[in-house]
C-alpha cells in the first residue's frame, strides 16, 4: 500500500464539492489514502472531525473559461494544486472531474511531459465480449489530432497496456472499415506511419471487432473518442431501459428479473458503464485521473480507486473493479 | 399495396447471392414484391419454378474495386441495372448490399441528385430510449465532409424526419459536448451555419442526449455516424454476450430468463440492432436501400421490407419492424 495519499480536486466538477467529498469518504472507507483540495473553509465544514486532510486552494475553474487563460490566471487554482501535490510527492495520483481542457494545460505546465511526448492523451478501458481489456485513447483530451499524434498515443496505450499486465499489445486504427485504404483523411495517413513503427498493429479496426477482442489498444482522435466511449454508453442505456420497459408489463418476467438478480449485479461489475472512473492521463510526469463532470460520489470513488491502482498502490480494504 | 417490386441486387454483399435470393424469398413470402438482379444462370438454378423474376445483369464489383473505375468499367454490373429498374419505374425501390462507395457513384450517375442535393446520404434510424427515433446522418457514404455537406445533410434528415411521421423534428450536431465552440474543426464551423438555416436546431448533442431523446435528427459526417452506429452495435452485443455469461452460472437465473423470454423477444423487436435493414440512401431521385455487407438473410429481409416502406408501400402480410 502507498503511503502518499490521493489528491482529489474537491472543487471541480458538476455536483462538486459534495460528489466529490462523499466519493472521496467512500473510496477512503475502502483504505485508500486521500487528500481534498479546495476551499477550506467549505470543505472544513463537510467533513466529519476525523476526516481526510484539506489542502487549501481558492480558485476554480469555470466551466465556460478558456484553458490557457484560466491555468495562467492563477496558480492557486484546486486543480493546479492538486497536481503539484502530485509533483513534489506528497500524493501518489491527482483526481480532477473538473474542466477537462484546463485539466490538460495544467497537467503539461505543473506535471510536465514524458519525454518524446508532444501531448498527453486520456486512456480509458472498455470491457470486451471475449473478457478481455480494451484501451482507447484519445478519450477526450486532443480533438483534431495529425498523424504523427495519434502514432504517440499508439506508443502511449502500448506502455499502458504492459502496466495493466498484457504481455504483447495489439494496436488498431479505429476506422469504418477493415481495408487499408478506408477511414477518413487522418486515418489513412496514419496506417503506413504506425505500421512503420515496429508495434505490433492489426491495421484498421472497426468498433463491433475491437469490442469483440480484436486488439488491446485502439487509436482514434479525442473527438471519435469521446464520441465512441458516449454512443457505447448510450447504446447500453438506451438498451436496459427499454428491456425494463418490456420486463414490466408482466408478473412472470418481473419474477423473471427478481431471479436474475445476482447476475445482473456481477455483469453491472463487469461491464461497469455507469461505475467506471473516467480516464488515465497517459504521457505525464506523474498519475492523473480525469473523472467525468458528470460523476456523482460513487464514479468518484471508482476514480479514486483508479487513480491507486495505476500509481501501484492495493487497497488496504473494499473492491476494486 | 405497390405494383412495382423492390429490386434486389443479388450479387452483392459477403454471402452473395446465397443471403440474398434467401432474404428475397422470406419479403415475397411477407407479400412484398421483388425481383432479383444478377447472373441468370446462377440464380436461375437457385431459385424454386414459382420464384421471382430475374433480371439478367452480368457484372459485379469486387470488394477492393475503385467505385469510380468499377461503375465506368460496365453499365451491366447488378446494382447498377437494379438501380436503372427504379429509373425507369419498373421497380418502386432498389436494395444493395455491395461495395457502398460503388452504390453512391451508380446512384448518382444512373438515378441522378433531388434539385440542390450535391451528394447523397445514408441514414440509419436508431432507438432512443424514450421510445422514438432517432434519424442519424451521414451513417457512412461520405467519409470527409465539409460544413456546407454536413448542413445539407441536416435538410435531407428533417426532410426524411418528416416522411416518418415526425411533425416538428429538431436538428443535433453530434459532438463532445453540449456547449457552443465544442467539437472538432468541422463541427466548430458547422454549427453557426446550422443555426442560421432555420431549421429547429438544438446545438451540439452528444451521443448520450441524442439516444435518450435530445433530438430527431443526428448530423454528422459518414466517417464518425459510422464509427457511432458500429460502436453502439458492439456495445449493446458485448453487453448482451457478459450478461449471458452471468445468467449462465446458475440454474436459478436460468430459469429467470427463461420467464423473460417474451420480454427478451419484444425487446429484441424494438432495439433491432441485430436485424435493421441498413440505411436508406437520401437525396437521389428514388428510393435505394444500403443493406450491410454482412447480411444474412434475416436482415435483407429487413432492408426489402424497409425499401418497400421507405418507397411507400404497404406489405400484403407478415410483419415489418
Amino acid at each position: 500500500m502507498l503511503d502518499a495519499p490521493v489528491a482529489v480536486d474537491a472543487m471541480g466538477g458538476d455536483h462538486a464539492p459534495q460528489a466529490l467529498v462523499e466519493g472521496a469518504l467512500l473510496a477512503r472507507s475502502d483504505g485508500i489514502p486521500v487528500c481534498l483540495v479546495g476551499d477550506a473553509e467549505i470543505l472544513g465544514s463537510m467533513l466529519p472531525p476525523s476526516g481526510p486532510p484539506v489542502i487549501a486552494a481558492r480558485g476554480v475553474v469555470g466551466m465556460g473559461e478558456s484553458p490557457v487563460a484560466a491555468v495562467r490566471r492563477s496558480d492557486d487554482l484546486s486543480v493546479r494544486v492538486a497536481l503539484r501535490e502530485v509533483r513534489v510527492g506528497r500524493a501518489c495520483a491527482a483526481v480532477s472531474c473538473g474542466h477537462t481542457g484546463a485539466l490538460l494545460v495544467a497537467a503539461v505546465f505543473d506535471l510536465g511531459t514524458v519525454e518524446g511526448v508532444e501531448r498527453p492523451a486520456i486512456a480509458t478501458v472498455l470491457p470486451r465480449a471475449d473478457g478481455g481489456r480494451l484501451i482507447l485513447l484519445d478519450a477526450g483530451a486532443n480533438i483534431d489530432c495529425k498523424p504523427e499524434l495519434l502514432v504517440s498515443f499508439a506508443r502511449l496505450g502500448v506502455d499502458y497496456a504492459r502496466v495493466l499486465g498484457v504481455a504483447s499489445p495489439r494496436v488498431g486504427l479505429l476506422s469504418n472499415g477493415e481495408e487499408d485504404g478506408k477511414g477518413n483523411a487522418v486515418v489513412r495517413a496514419t496506417l503506413p506511419l504506425l505500421q512503420a513503427t515496429g508495434l505490433d498493429v492489426v491495421g484498421n479496426v472497426e468498433p463491433t471487432a475491437a469490442m469483440s477482442g480484436g486488439c488491446e489498444v485502439l487509436v482514434t482522435d479525442g473527438f471519435v473518442g469521446n464520441v465512441l466511449i458516449k454512443a457505447a454508453e448510450g447504446a447500453v442505456q438506451t438498451a436496459v431501459h427499454l428491456l425494463r420497459e418490456e420486463i414490466q408489463r408482466s408478473r412472470a418476467s418481473m419474477f423473471g428479473a427478481w431471479l436474475l438478480r445476482g447476475a445482473i449485479e456481477r455483469f453491472r461489475v463487469r461491464i461497469a458503464w455507469d461505475a467506471h472512473g473516467g480516464g488515465v492521463l497517459l504521457g505525464t510526469r506523474g498519475t492523473v485521473v480525469v473523472g467525468h463532470g458528470r460523476a456523482n460520489p460513487e464514479a468518484v470513488r471508482q476514480a479514486i480507486h483508479l487513480a491507486h491502482s495505476t500509481a501501484g498502490g492495493q487497497p488496504a480494504g473494499g473492491e476494486t473493479t
